[in-house]
């Protein structure tokens, strides 16, 4: 099934998880085109358009499977990616990272190109800084008010009057207001799936509540976007919402598990390690994947299961009984069993290669170059995707 | 001054940190020289060779403030550092993270292009891997034992007779043994300088003791390495010691400063940013730079002071009181005082830019694709260097 999906040709030099060099990250493709038509699914149910974060994949090779030949829509968290997906054909662009004057000139050069490009704003002060760059008539990016809906980072609160005083200063300059954005960042703080569908709600009537002011003082506010991964897999009802944005569903990782969203076979992502040491009287294995092949991430040191730098696995990504990279310098992973186990810690001779799921998909992914895509069943690989980076 | 020392053509683009796009890595050239001096005297008026780490710095610009024409030597933690750097002309080269058998092939292929190559072990599993490999009459690396002089991570005790075992082996082989490598990573939790001299001649004399074994077996062992940051700094004796290894003294960083081992003002690496945003309820004031750019790592977390993601400074690195980046999202970072601060948030609108002190800098360096090298008394970048990255 795999070969069908992948759009290049098949790699025929006989690269394997038993050959290519360590570290290295894997990607299930069978897992992440699970894990979108389980996404898609539920947000066809609920009514809504999809409008996918990039920034966990980095990647046109994963974007087209969201699109295949379409040009999105999609959610970026840079303008780099702006650049590097519109000129991928991906031109219906959300940049959802709040706007400082010096990006004006960058996001215009994009909508000059061509790309239905929005922008994010929180500030009377942005909108000023808009109107002035409007002046010489040039195509402007749509905007979208950002809206504070738990107290996460950014955004005005829905019933805040600054948001009707953008829209006006907005419209002095001629500037097109698309709507209004909010994301629910505080649902990471949920654990085991409980209070996400009242993280998801409180989503919804935020950014709803926040568009309806908009609208009761002339400003039409067409798109009223939401999302983060967690609500978007726990929200009961979407009425009044236009789109949905998530981004690390595509690969999940232990702090997606950890909050209750997905199941430790989703996930999608992971990397290879050889084993390159032993201090048996200590209970360590040591291998070649430290924090640069898994990140810094430490996403689940609070939750009830602290994962460590990362869930050990054996090569078919099945996990090893209590087994966790418990600590990590550059290029070194200490692997022992968690504290509490009563498990036996596995023979794992020199040389032996073992799959480490992330706390962090994003973080995790940011480590490297390239995604090795894996035929699960031979252990083959069958694709090499690349990953953008930088601003 | 900074100008006769960069090799590249002085930049006449007028870039500076008020024009270049944010986030960016900013690299102070005339720290970087200072930090490598400063080292360099020490280590000569205790007499050993310096055998600088490269992996904090990945960059051959930055390597050659160090070699201005040599050819090392340096330390490696990485074979694609090995391959970068050999392929620049540094070829006098250790490769300090143990060697799993995969990897012998890589590191046969650089001894046969000429590269003076070391690298690791510290079992008789790879001892006999690599004496497997030699059959075939073709060039290998020598080969250093890893010595564990405080538990912090591989090798074997200086007293284990395991380490004349290796000799034994490698010798039946034909494999050049050079010596014993060791690396005092526990000195990496003192604080405030206390112990770090301690620290340093426990490393000393695991490193000699363990050659000292090997002479006694007939094994000249003439190289015994050392070395960290910090003990680099403290050693008060290093008789016997043949060289010595130290990587983000180039650049110090807020760990390095925690521990006792710099001032703020040797920093020489930061991350320049852009106010995007202010929740004034909240005393946060919003920048583009988030755990992307700063990465997550949270060295400063168990010191006596935490700083956070990072210290905040104004553009021209001067810290701002108490201020240091509390949270970071993958592209925003939340700037607020200390929790026991008394002074007052400073004002700083939207599109004001400050400069992030890093944790750890072979953290945060390894985030970005190039260091922009400022000239501070003009604020103009003047050079751009590459870093490489990938395994």
């Amino acid at each position: 099934m795999l070969e069908t999906l992948l759009e290049k040709p098949r790699q025929t030099d006989g690269a394997s998880l038993d050959t290519i060099a360590t570290p290295a990250l894997i990607l299930d493709a069978t897992k992440v085109d699970r894990n979108i038509a389980r996404l898609r699914r539920r947000l066809v149910e609920l009514g809504v358009q999809f409008r996918p974060h990039v920034k966990t994949a980095k990647s046109i090779d994963v974007v087209r499977r969201l699109f295949p030949g379409g040009r999105g829509p999609i959610t970026v968290s840079t303008l780099a990616e702006a650049d590097y997906f519109a000129a991928a054909g991906i031109t219906d662009i959300t940049y959802a990272v709040g706007l400082s004057p010096d990006k004006i000139a960058r996001t215009r050069a994009l909508s000059a190109r061509g790309v239905d490009l929005s922008v994010l704003i929180d500030s009377v002060e942005q909108a000023k800084a808009l109107v002035e760059a409007a002046q010489d008539g040039e195509p402007m990016p749509a905007v979208l008010i950002e809206i504070d809906c738990d107290g996460h980072r950014g955004g005005l609160l829905p019933s805040d009057l600054a948001i009707v005083e953008i829209a006006n200063i907005l419209r002095t300059g001629r500037i097109v207001l698309s709507g209004v954005l909010t994301h629910a960042g505080e649902s990471y703080s949920c654990r085991g799936g409980i209070g996400l569908a009242d993280a998801a709600e409180g989503e919804r009537q935020a950014a709803v509540a926040a568009a309806e002011l908009l609208r009761r003082n002339g400003h039409p506010a067409p798109v009223v976007s939401v999302g983060s991964t967690p609500t978007a897999h726990f929200a009961r009802s979407l009425e009044g919402v236009t789109e949905v944005r998530a981004g690390v569903f595509m690969f999940f990782d232990l702090v997606m598990h950890g909050i209750g969203v997905c199941t430790i076979e989703d996930i999608a992502l992971s990397v290879l390690a050889t084993v390159i040491g032993h201090r048996a009287e200590k209970g360590w294995i040591l291998i070649d994947a430290g924090w640069m092949a898994m990140s810094r991430d430490r996403g689940t040191q609070r939750h009830p299961v602290d994962q460590g730098y990362g869930l050990v696995c054996d090569i078919d990504g099945v996990p090893l009984r209590d087994l966790i990279v418990d600590d990590a310098s550059q290029e070194h992973g200490i692997i022992r069993l968690r504290s509490e186990s009563a498990a036996a810690l596995p023979d794992l001779p020199i040389g032996s290669r073992v799959r480490i799921l992330p706390n962090h998909a994003c973080a995790t992914g940011a480590q490297h170059e390239a995604y090795k895509v894996v035929d699960s069943e031979s252990r083959a690989i069958v694709a090499t995707w690349q990953r953008m980076r930088g601003w």
